[in-house]
């Protein structure tokens, strides 16, 4: 199934030297062809690259017509020099586009501490604005430009039918175990035609970040530069969502945004696994969500499922240590379906078929389920190997 | 320097067959000659082991005679039957020391999900009590009693002269780099012939406990069986500690739990580097506790270390996720004496000079200085090596 491009939205990735390869898109450009709503969710780290206090300061927006991202430097802990190189990004970003600078959102993920550098983001944006494209091709390749570990591009579509016709959802990420922080940003950016309001669009982010982009940990780390935009243009010409079809362009671009979450942990470097966590009969969410955070951050747990080890005692002791309120007595586990833990304490189970089941699957699956409510929350992580010490104990600032 | 054990107890430890190798001993006793106070802190996680619960309903006391504990089986995840074991146990220990059943604690760590072999638990509180000794073998065997992954015995003690007399304090603790929440238990006992009201002395072993024994990670794993238990005889005949004395016993009590602390993460599975995290200039303790868990739990700075990497992007980067308000343009970072951040910017140092001093040490110096206020935190973990995922990954339930 092939991803379309939303109307009036067109993108490209073209190689402007920061990254040594080049074969390695390091710059793309998306390009809208009326100004957009755009909104952003951004990163809770109080160390924030440049690029993030610059489109803070410019969205919510209902006039964005362009975003410029780069890969290979994430002009983070820059200061002064540092913002002025983003606000002269975003001034080249919107010439080739030919709109006002406070019309042009940028992004930056690679390394830290390191200036951009101006000549090569100049011809980048240049280059990038003639090879502009509507096509899955050139989705793909705006995809690979914001590009640093991953080992693939990330990108995944919807299109629904509304009362007033199609519109069409779709994302692109990066993002993928870090090699220092400096590289372990997670960007997204997800474009539609649909008309939304500033106030709708950033409700609906929001809220789908929290059921998506929260819901992720390669190790924990937030990152200083991590950012989710959505933009929004209105060329479908639905007129604004309301009612049955707000419902349900939210359910279609909640899924966009967990597809690409998911492939994020999913591309994990030096992972074998991908675990989802899903956390169920709990008090409320937030309850839900902060024990399966603390679930997929346990080193243990992780280096566990490396390891295809169906070891209950690790998972229950990290929901344990939580920090949340439950009754140990009404704790229930299962590992890829199969129950190991009830009411407190293990159960006989088959412990090499589980073992099998986890090693010869690439995804697994571990549930708990509380007695305490009926809130729920889901999330994903990566295994811990060797390999994956290895790549960041070896990867040098 | 020999390690005195303190007037009135006496210890041992012997091998009962609940470990596979007979050279380690696997069943410890400690034993008052009086009724001693008794204090304990344990762990915060909602699942715990049953010597817990034990511990918990008979501490403080001013009444306890014994301490046994085994190592192989933590007595944890196993029910009502477990609370009995553990309640077995203390009537074990209470026993051979000729006390009642209300003045003996227990302590247990292993595999968790398992029951005690009691058989063995009753065979060595008796070969135990016969061989119970006050010279520094007698400590060292107990200590050895008390281990699991441990490659080292863990002893540490201070003598100090009062305006009464001298008095003693000698603790033996336990822990080491997780091989699964079931081998990871920090354990810590620490004996005096000072004289202690069962307040002071709970004041004291808390506040003692949150500078050292909360001050150490491996892996940010909360064990079901954490413990320090402070045991304070009077033996020594000194009076009740007051003023200048007690200032002064304060003092060398939170030495000693900070020697055996420090030596837990030192004694870490598969580590290279003991790491230790100090955290200055913060509003408050809390929060400079809150910034040096957080650097000291992120995967990124331990694999960083492990690598000989000076990468302060992982470490002010982790500083900036630890929920903890400061200005990121005052925060200051020196790693081995040689600062490489300031101002909220990257410093210019010899990166090679740095990378051979944390390679050439097995101690390496994370200091990160704030500009919030005057208060200051250490915190103590260890480095992830490729060797520690191999250990925990291939450790099977």
């Amino acid at each position: 199934m092939s991803i379309e491009v939303p109307k009036g939205f067109s993108l490209s990735g073209v190689h402007c030297r920061i990254k040594s390869d080049p074969q390695k898109p390091d710059l793309t450009l998306i390009e809208s062809e009326v100004p957009a709503v755009a909104v952003g969710v951004y990163t809770q780290n109080l160390v924030c690259g440049a690029p993030i206090v610059w489109n803070r300061r410019h969205t919510p927006s209902d006039r964005i017509r362009t975003v410029a991202i780069n890969s290979g430097v994430a002009n983070a802990c820059t200061g002064q020099r540092g913002l002025e190189d983003a606000q002269r990004m975003a001034q080249l970003a919107s010439a080739a586009c030919r709109a006002d600078e406070d019309q042009a959102l940028v992004l930056s993920t690679g390394i830290i501490g390191e200036f951009l550098p101006m000549d090569k983001i100049e011809q980048g944006i240049m280059a990038a604005a003639v090879k502009l494209g509507s096509n899955e091709p050139s989705l793909i390749t705006a995809a690979r430009g914001m590009m640093t570990t991953d080992t693939v591009p990330k990108v995944a579509g919807r299109k629904i039918t509304l009362s007033g016709g199609d519109v069409q959802i779709t994302g692109l990420a990066k993002g993928a175990a870090m090699m220092g922080p400096n590289m372990a940003t997670m960007l997204a950016v997800i474009m539609t035609d649909a008309r939304l309001t500033p106030d709708t669009a950033q409700d609906m982010l929001r809220t789908a970040t929290d059921d998506s982009f929260n819901c992720i940990s390669v190790e924990g780390h937030t990152s200083t530069s991590d950012c989710a935009l959505l933009l929004a243009n209105g060329q479908s010409k639905t007129g604004p969502l309301a009612g049955e079809d707000l419902a349900a362009f939210t359910e279609a671009f909640t899924e966009v945004c967990v597809e690409l979450a998911r492939a994020i942990p999913a591309d994990g470097e030096g992972a074998s696994h991908l675990i989802s966590i899903e956390i169920d009969g709990c008090a409320d969410r937030d309850a839900a969500r902060q024990i399966a955070r603390t679930v997929a951050n346990s080193v243990l747990v992780k280096t566990a499922v490396a390891g295809a080890d169906p070891n209950w005692g690790r998972i229950v002791s990290a929901a344990g240590y939580a920090g949340v309120p439950f009754d140990p007595d009404r704790v229930g586990l299962r590992v890829n379906g199969t129950l190991l833990y009830e009411g407190g304490t293990p159960v006989e189970f088959n412990a090499q078929a589980v073992s099998d089941s986890i090693r010869d699957n690439r995804e697994v699956l571990v549930q708990l389920a509380f007695g305490e409510g009926d809130a729920a929350a889901r999330f994903w992580t990566t295994d811990l190997t060797a390999e994956y010490v290895r790549l960041n104990a070896d990867y040098h600032t």
